[in-house]
């Protein structure tokens, strides 16, 4: 029901496809987020005129609202939503710790207050794998504990933590066409990586993700990170980087054996006004737009750009209209999507290493990780 | 450049077509309202999807924001908004009276205060011409003055002024490829009504609005003013009664002899969770709708009733997700632009009248305008 099959290298780079009960998708892939089963600002049309493959969608969010069981009872996720194509939902853990005002972890879970309404609820390795299970992605994810990095030794421990709920949700899953991916974790440090990733990697999952980056490490960090672990992993499983990022983030990971990418980057940069450029990152507020009449990006050909000028984006965000979030949304979108695109390309025609300094070069201006971490809100 | 002709009649209704440098419509036609160059949470690609043929926008607040030198420096609305179909711009003197907190009005024209920040700004009907001039719509307003209707005396001030504006509105027009509409005021007063009917009637415009309804009037002085004033107009013009209104509204002003409405009601009920259906108005908030897995309304065949459930649309609307919105808006305009189509059917092919009160009955659930007046901040 899942196979993963390569279909070209170049050094680390991969280019692959994986098959799904909902179709196929090919790697490398970026996953649009939607959170709350809705990409925010954009109907599924705009998504698949987008080429988006595979979403994701927040486990934490949907358990609590509508709830796992009602999304179930009207079909699954992607009827629900409407989405016929790959889904993959994450296990909750990290919304647990980086949303949660009050929580408690102890070896067998976590207890926490909901957001919405403050109420307590718990989720375990099992019930996050039965909620998933409810919800019915293709792809879904074993209930882990993101560390902060850069604390060695709580690191250690929700490392081991993460291991022991990596075996007992490979256990409590129950669903043979979902696949569920074990993920790794240890923080920043070497030991830890290897000690995870070989543990990981010693597990049935058909698919590997790597937690715990980009939540507060430098980049530095990240690639040595990036760079020992996937010299670890099994080649005939897809790789998925969690929670990353910005279009150099991409490259970057591509260049190290990554397959499978999520963000909200696109999203969020949409409801602050920003996007993403061949000139770098630019606020569409910013008054010396007022009266441009070209497109966010010249070199793109994203129905935005295609369509309307600055000068209109900048009007619709002073007027406050909820276009501006979808205008910049899809162009956001397009950008990360389409430069996978081009890269899976590169990397089947053999010119990905010629060109992936260009890439780099080109989309540096647009990693501005200071003035838009990704994690925020992270707390150990 | 413009010609309206008649193709069919049945008792006063009337359908036709009307000619404009951006193409034709067909009426009756109900005109989605662009407020600030954008209807609501739409693309305009979702309005061609609904068959959308004109659209309005209005003045006041596009001379605000972002100004309509800044539009007309940009290649006018059409092109800023990226409607290349027909558009109707009002004069802007409803907003004055109506949005302005301080505005002082004399026999010139209106001085007000800006509703964005304050700033105090005048129209005169030369004014409110040239700004319209220069946002360059196909069809564009006198400009008037919208008195309360349960006021006599103010009444017949407010016409008389808002016939020398026409005057004024008349000498000031410059474009020949934009038509100037004469707007009717009066009250629900039938001897206002008449002399403002033929006064508007005797200028050389070539086309006529009915202002001044659906202002705090009853029903049955909004009819009754709609019987005495078409009877009175000439036939080979269209006719535009403005900022009206629900469905059952529509039919009633089309048995009238109407032939172009606009209202923000559909959009504005769709931010309020509210939708047109066959069974009346429903608020998708409602917790009864929470697993229900059927469309708004099963009977319409819009993208949103084809795709989505009651349950996710109510889940959209707790999660405070803008899809809510774009959906109900998507939906709210279909039943209007579909009834007036239909409507439309009916008068070429004979059957209306044997129609007309079937409509009513099946739309009177959702004329409950107690519940959202379209023009609530009406201030004499």
């Amino acid at each position: 029901m899942f196979e993963f099959k390569l279909l070209a290298r170049q050094g680390k780079a991969r280019a692959g496809v994986f098959k799904t009960p909902h179709g196929d998708f090919q790697t490398p892939v970026f996953a649009p987020v939607g959170t709350q089963a809705t990409v925010k600002t954009l109907t599924p049309e705009h998504l698949k005129e987008l080429g988006a493959s595979l979403l994701l969608s927040n486990t934490y969010h949907l358990y609590l609202r509508p709830g796992d069981e009602l999304i179930a009872e009207l079909g699954g996720l992607h009827k629900f939503m409407q989405w016929p194509n790959p889904m993959l939902t994450d296990s909750g853990g990290y919304q647990v710790f980086s949303l949660s005002d009050t929580r408690k972890i102890d070896d067998d879970g976590v207890t926490f207050k909901s957001h919405v309404d403050g109420s307590t609820h718990r989720f375990t390795p099992e019930r996050s794998i039965q909620i998933q299970n409810n919800l019915g992605a293709d792809i879904i994810m074993a209930f882990d504990e993101c560390s902060d990095p850069n604390d060695r030794n709580y690191s250690a421990i929700a490392m081991e933590r993460t291991h022991r709920w990596a075996e007992r949700s490979f256990e409590a899953h129950k669903r043979p066409d979902q696949a569920l991916f074990g993920i790794i974790q240890g923080g920043v440090d070497p030991d830890l990586r290897v000690k995870s990733a070989e543990f990981i990697s010693s597990l049935a999952f058909p698919g590997i993700a790597i937690g715990g980056l980009s939540v507060g490490e430098t980049k530095a960090d990240m690639h040595s990170t990036l760079d020992l672990v996937t010299t670890l992993l099994p080649e005939n499983k897809p790789r998925y980087l969690m929670g990353v990022g910005t279009p150099e983030d991409l490259i970057n990971g591509i260049a190290r054996g990554i397959d499978i990418f999520d963000c909200v980057l696109p999203t969020r940069l949409a409801r602050h006004n920003a996007a993403f450029s061949s000139e770098g990152r630019l606020n569409l507020m910013n008054a010396v737009y007022a009266r441009d009449p070209r497109p966010i990006d010249e070199t793109c050909d994203c129905y935005t750009c295609r369509t309307f000028t600055r000068a209109y984006i900048r009007h619709l965000i002073l007027a406050k209209e909820t276009l501006a979030g979808t205008l910049l949304s899809i162009h956001n979108l397009h950008t990360m999507i389409n430069l996978v695109k081009n890269i899976m390309a590169s990397i089947l025609d053999g010119s990905f290493e010629s060109r992936v300094s260009g890439w780099l070069k080109q989309w540096h201006g647009n990693a501005e990780r200071e003035n838009f971490t990704v994690s925020t809100r992270y707390k150990k």
